[in-house]
């Protein structure tokens, strides 16, 4: 696959059949991901494959109590503006955004394969989400859909009880990715254009251009 | 660039060319760096260019005050070590990337670009990594090499004072990408092989399969 391509349609691939990940696919998925940089090439990264249904078992019911505490704190005045107003474009995007995750959570026990990653020493999570995007870019160039949430950590430590992840070594619970193969179209997500985010020498100053993206078109 | 190259051989390259970064390519850079997610999507995100000489010589001597606290408090011992017993792999690897790492800062006024990468109301950097990530890996499809540092955090108010940014909008500075056209060779750079980091199901279980990588030759 075209490295472009790969970088403009890996969007959130929430909806996935349950068809497992055949191993050699989870093999290549993971190699690319230890190629990414890390601090002092330090390598301070953890991943964990979730695909025991027993686990998944015990995940999924967390993981729609944590949704459920980030609807109601973090976005509830978004959500209750977009079903207010839902022929605007923007709420119309978010409540598909929303419709997806809550999708995903539903459904948390049926998704083929969960990719956990955790880091150590790492304050910025320059050192592990390199690592974990380059998983979600390789899955993309295998045809497997992917999402990111961060969503566990509302409920850290039984996650990480669950995971059986020791308490005494520091690791810190960075993400979680689904795997699995999409029951949808991949395709370039909408995004607020790069010149209206980027700054030149300073921040306010405005670069000298404008970017009309996007300029890969596939 | 085929994704896999890309994947495999973005490895540091901080040794490069003073030459300036066509505008074309800045722009394509950017362009892949925001199609990357974020959490909800919010694009919480700002980007900085920096190449006004000016601004450079401004941050050199931050960086290079940074770097020195990084190798005085958290890589002491490593160095040490490695200096004791350079015939050792590991530790001459190691002793490559420190003075990688200090040519980037004795040349730092040299390198023709900066990228700087901010974010808003994201803990874990989740949201800020992986377009950065994207941004150094377009970059490498333009034959651009990048390195990314997150030394000036040891120096952040002054650092958020050269680039003017506000202390009262919670903006945290995540990371400095340098970029420019590299005088060394791209390769896959050597790692810990994915299968002794990464676990199945549960911390500590290991998986029922080996890596034997690179997977992708080139």
């Amino acid at each position: 696959m075209d490295l472009h391509e790969a970088l403009y349609t890996t969007r959130a691939m929430r909806r996935v059949k349950p068809d497992p990940i055949p191993v050699e696919v989870q093999q290549r998925i993971l190699d690319a991901a230890i190629r990414a940089p890390s601090g002092g090439n330090a390598q301070n990264w953890r991943f964990l494959l979730v695909e025991s249904q027993e686990v998944k078992d015990r995940l999924g019911p967390l993981y729609r109590r944590c949704l459920g505490m980030v609807w109601d704190n973090i976005y509830k005045d978004k959500t209750d503006a977009a079903e207010a107003n839902p022929a605007d474009a923007d709420h119309a995007q978010w409540l598909r955004v929303k419709r997806s995750a809550d999708w995903l959570a539903e459904n948390f026990e049926s998704v083929p394969l969960y990719l956990m990653g955790f880091c150590l020493g790492d304050p910025t999570g320059g050192s592990i989400f390199p690592a974990v995007w380059s998983a979600m870019l390789a899955a993309r160039g295998e045809g497997v859909g992917t999402s990111l949430t961060s969503a566990f950590m509302l409920a850290a430590d039984e996650t990480l009880e669950v995971l059986e992840v020791p308490q005494d070594e520091g690791w810190i619970f960075a993400c979680c990715v689904s795997l699995g193969y999409p029951t949808g179209r991949w395709g370039v997500a909408p995004r607020t254009p790069a010149h209206e985010v980027t700054f030149k020498d300073r921040w306010g100053q405005g670069l000298d251009f404008e970017i009309d993206g996007p300029l890969w078109k596939g």
